[in-house]
């Protein structure tokens, strides 16, 4: 371990109260430690650092300024909120962050009063906060009360639909809100879109702003007397008007921009706007995503996220792999498809690299789009290619395609145009914890009418399936496959499209069927082997479709086995649902049959380790022995099932 | 039968290409025509009126300038889309609008070439036509090729965060597309919010924008020599530049404000963007909502929509109603919950009329919120208000409520928050189709941790289901309604809370259980009569919760009967996949037990009446009577069962 940095003014900060005695200048220092602090616990649990490294000033004025928890402050996605959290009571907790038990990794209402509203999904931020902010001027009294509502939001995130709605609303309410917008010209990658031009030709030509009239409000911002050295915010200050950005004609008074790293311009900012604040506010920061710390600073992402590492060098300590990411192979084979077909397009929402599509953007750069943080548009636009012609593979993370659910449905489902959803981080993720799991997938996509619903079982499937999806040309399809590296099988060459709607066995057995859907698969081959040590030798499957369900397969299971389990990596509602719907229709309970159904408990899991979520959800491979031995009526050593 | 108009120029319109020979002074005869016949047909099917009557002439210019099926014109939401539907080749079955074999009352890809996209929930066109001009540009070749791509989209749509995700987008992308602002400064109701008001400022000064410099980009733009008349247009077209309002700070070229009602301004804007525009470009259009039809024009809602009337008067044929709507029931309950209980707050997504909160905004205007199109704003901002303190209820229709799903997922359900959702037009619609049908609500809530779930089986159950929502407050909860009329049952004087997670006996028999969840509850009682003439009597209960589920009722009827029945107005995944898990759970089919479980079928069943609609999905009472005599193995006189 790294020695701890030295940090005499942060050790006297317990809940923010404590800092409103220190000096402008004590807050600096302060602000120099909770960096240093930042880093230190990073460089041990690893996670998200550019993001807090960014912002670490301005949690420091916020926290000085305003009054938490009564005033709200509300992190847009929580990736920044590491340094909050340290000055708000969790620094002795802040080395457990995203680990089983721990910290979360965004803020949580469970967590901390501080946290009043939790975020892991971009651009909630100002929704939340207006809420806030009409339930105050409605006399809302939830525990400390409410003073301000104040959202704290990237540019990158600004670029969703959402925040816009928001900004929409607001401004029309005219009640009294903050918003922060936290430029770093960055979201998770460098950002995209028209907006992000614009917000960097208003900072180009800083001090960009002329007085147009101080009639106009300016008068009513004017502040205390300053500091010396605070000309600057001064100026933004008297120069605050109505009328002229785009922010402005959305009804907020614009403050900016101000140096988000620099307190003496912070400072005096925000304690005017608390002082004198009447209507809705924005305060445009010009921040770095990694700020202070070299080694993220100098990469394409600022540090997004980081395994644990080395702080005086910044080298990460992560575990050699023995396999490849699912993310990567299906990047691969989505490559080779498109070598073959130019009519094969790509779409991420702001996550080249999450999604792997990075490679494909370099290789066929005309022919992948990155739309910005924006799901709802991102389907949308694909099926607007597909009614064009093309091939458009739309590649989001199993959480983020709740953005676009209706759009699935509408624009791509009822017209039945061949939109393939790539749909990695299925099931549960780790460290990211219970908002970024990937559980209700499977259910909102298998009951929309002439769907292709996919699972990966293995690496080598998911090539398969990307060659299915490529292949199906007449209605739209979807392929899950979970977040990390795959199980180390050997990959082929090139994809085949596989049969739809065929599963296929895996091993054959007596008494027992376990039909898997996606990557349990090889928990289910070790519960097997398990139970064969018992002399019970089930037979396994390998779904591969939801849906359409391999009808022919499931019946000859029924038919040669006592017991049927299914397992899926998702909540009820999916797979599991669909085989009990055949079975009943078929008259298979009627006569009498065992059929059990594995999907996700009904609680959102807590973060841990992927393999400890999944014992928490009772779905490895001693979950599923101790439930192949309590449907066969087994004597068990005292093990406990799920009920 | 109203006299139809005298068409003489329409009636030489089999397709737009018959336009081309038009003179423009034909052209505007044309316009006349059209919206003559788009009144005589509308008064005879009903619908959407306003909306079209709004665009004859913007019609009349596209169609007329453009080379369609070829270039690509998207309609936003489609509601307007009666007049371009009769110019089309549809005119002979313009009559047949939103009728059972009839034309669908919005734009539809399966129903004509010249629908390249069909829309019904706003805001999507700008995401399609960026998809085709994209396709276009990589070479794309749907059938009939791909021209230009021109969304035309309403300021009310506009206010919907996903045309700003998607003019972020095209901005970004430069791609020669067009985008027409329809600005009747409505959406269904007249609009809110700060782009609204944006709006109105851009016009009020008209022209407001000076020529800034001809070096941006305006000479490019330079029309043809035009018409005597047409100054307008060429003042607009000269002075066309980058930089300057909201949407050239998103990228676009920003031509306007044009009067969409005169072809002269249009036709010359038009051409010349056809033969000059590079980038994307944004011709704002000012529109009377209603345009050319006094009785709409008078119309608050400027006769948004319409039952059948008369042409003379614009009095609506009504058929008068023998019990409440389910919508004037949830609304009149709710005004009685928040008399009661200040903390009380509505939310809708600019339908205050289609939800009945019109009546709460006129009540207690400070506690209801219509934030526009809007629904990821009002998710999240309603579970703001809850974690304010207050008790928010938002009132969306469940097709709505998929845009807002992940906000449902993430800012209400994993924070545990008690929003309360009110679920209106649950289930099969009517003469909006597939698209407005409420099929997926149930199974997308139902499976999210802590949710409670709820279904009206009649009008006074929604009072009881309203008492029982602004009751729970520790978790969040949703209740689901249909659209129309109510039982016309005796109605309670005041809710009172059910008690959560129990069911109801409606009537004792023996041998079949019927367990309904929702409004289908009058069907399967018809069913029982039916039933009861051939000798049995089946046990019919009503479960109120899909969840949590009432076991202990549930696992009685199994204990009490040979074959339990589930029905719901939905698709599978939902209330019956919940009760198959818990059987198969509870070992019910271990031992042999009949369960079958009614759903909507695999489709999307396309509009007619709710009934024909309900016939389609083998859900009425004869069908429920079928599948009693199925499951019990009596014989049927040939009886059409769905499989």
């Amino acid at each position: 371990m790294t020695e701890r940095p030295s940090t005499p003014l942060l050790d006297r900060v317990e809940t923010p109260a404590d800092m409103k005695a220190f000096t402008d200048t004590e807050l600096v220092r302060l602000a120099k430690e909770l960096r240093a602090e930042t880093i230190s616990a990073v460089s041990e649990t690893g996670g998200h650092l550019g993001a807090g490294l960014g912002v670490v000033e301005l949690t420091v004025a916020l926290h000085a300024v305003f009054d938490t928890p009564r005033d709200k402050i509300i992190w847009d996605v929580g990736h920044q909120c590491y340094p909050h959290k340290i000055l708000t009571g969790r620094r002795e907790r802040i080395r457990t962050l995203r680990q089983k038990g721990g910290l979360s990794g965004f803020t949580k209402r469970a967590e901390s009063p501080y946290d009043p509203f939790g975020a892991a999904h971009s651009s909630t931020s100002i929704s939340a906060a207006l809420g806030f902010a009409a339930a105050r001027d409605l006399g809302g009294a939830p525990d400390h009360g409410i003073g301000d509502a104040i959202a704290v939001i990237g540019d990158g995130s600004m670029s969703a639909g959402m925040a816009f709605e928001a900004m929409n609303n607001a401004g029309h309410l005219k009640k009294r809100m903050i918003v922060i917008l936290n430029d770093n010209d960055m979201s998770i990658a460098p950002p995209v879109g028209a907006l992000s031009s614009y917000l960097n030709r208003l900072y180009a030509g800083e001090p960009y702003q002329e007085l147009k009239s101080a009639a106009k409000g300016a008068v009513s911002l004017l502040p205390e007397p300053f500091k010396e050295g605070a000309r600057r915010a001064k100026d933004l200050l008297k120069h605050t008007v109505v009328g002229g950005t785009l922010f402005e004609e959305l009804g907020f008074s614009y403050i900016g921009p101000v140096d988000g790293h620099d307190l003496h311009q912070l400072l005096p900012v925000l304690r005017t706007v608390k002082a004198r604040a009447k209507g809705p506010i924005l305060i445009h920061a010009i921040t770095k995503k990694g700020k202070g710390y070299a080694p993220a600073e100098g990469r394409r992402d600022r540090g997004h996220a980081t395994a644990k590492f080395d702080v005086a060098t910044g080298t990460q300590k992560k575990a050699p792999s023995n396999a490849p990411s699912y993310t990567k192979v299906f990047a691969d084979a989505l490559l080779k498809e498109a070598a073959q077909d130019d009519r094969i397009a790509a779409i991420t929402a702001a996550m080249p690299d999450g999604t792997g599509l990075n490679l494909f953007a370099e290789r066929y750069p005309s022919r992948c789009f990155d739309v910005g943080i924006a799901e709802q548009h991102a389907v949308t636009f694909a099926a607007g290619l597909a009614a064009g012609g093309l091939k458009p593979f739309c590649a989001l993370y199993s959480t983020f395609l709740q953005r676009g659910y209706d759009q699935v449905v509408h624009d791509v489902a009822i017209q039945r145009l061949p939109v393939r959803f790539a749909i990695d981080r299925a099931g549960l993720v780790g460290a990211d914890g219970p908002t970024h799991a990937g559980s209700f997938d499977i259910a909102f996509l298998a009951n929309l009418p002439d769907m292709v619903v996919m699972a990966a079982a293995d690496e080598a499937e998911l090539v398969h399936m990307v060659a299915t999806a490529a292949a199906i040309d007449d209605r739209p399809s979807a392929f899950r496959f979970p977040r990390g590296e795959g199980a180390g099988v050997d990959m082929p060459e090139r994809g085949e499209p596989l049969e739809i709607g065929k599963g296929r066995i895996m091993a054959e057995g007596a008494r027992v069927a376990i039909l898997s859907f996606g990557a349990r698969l090889s928990e289910v081959m070790k519960a097997r082997e398990g139970l064969m040590a018992r002399g019970i030798s089930p037979t396994v499957a390998d779904a591969r479709f939801a849906k359409p369900l391999d009808r022919d397969l499931i019946l000859q299971l029924v038919a040669d086995h006592e017991a049927l389990i299914t397992i899926e990596e998702g909540a009820i509602g999916g797979f599991g649902s669909h085989v009990a719907q055949l079975l009943a229709e078929e008259g298979v309970f009627d006569r009498g049959f065992k059929y059990r159904s594995m999907v996700f408990p009904d609680t959102f899991i807590d973060q841990a380790s992927p393999a400890d979520m999944y014992a928490s959800a009772a779905m490895n491979a001693e979950d599923i022995e101790a439930r192949v031995l309590d449907v066969l009526g087994v004597e068990q050593i005292s093990k406990a099932i799920r009920g």
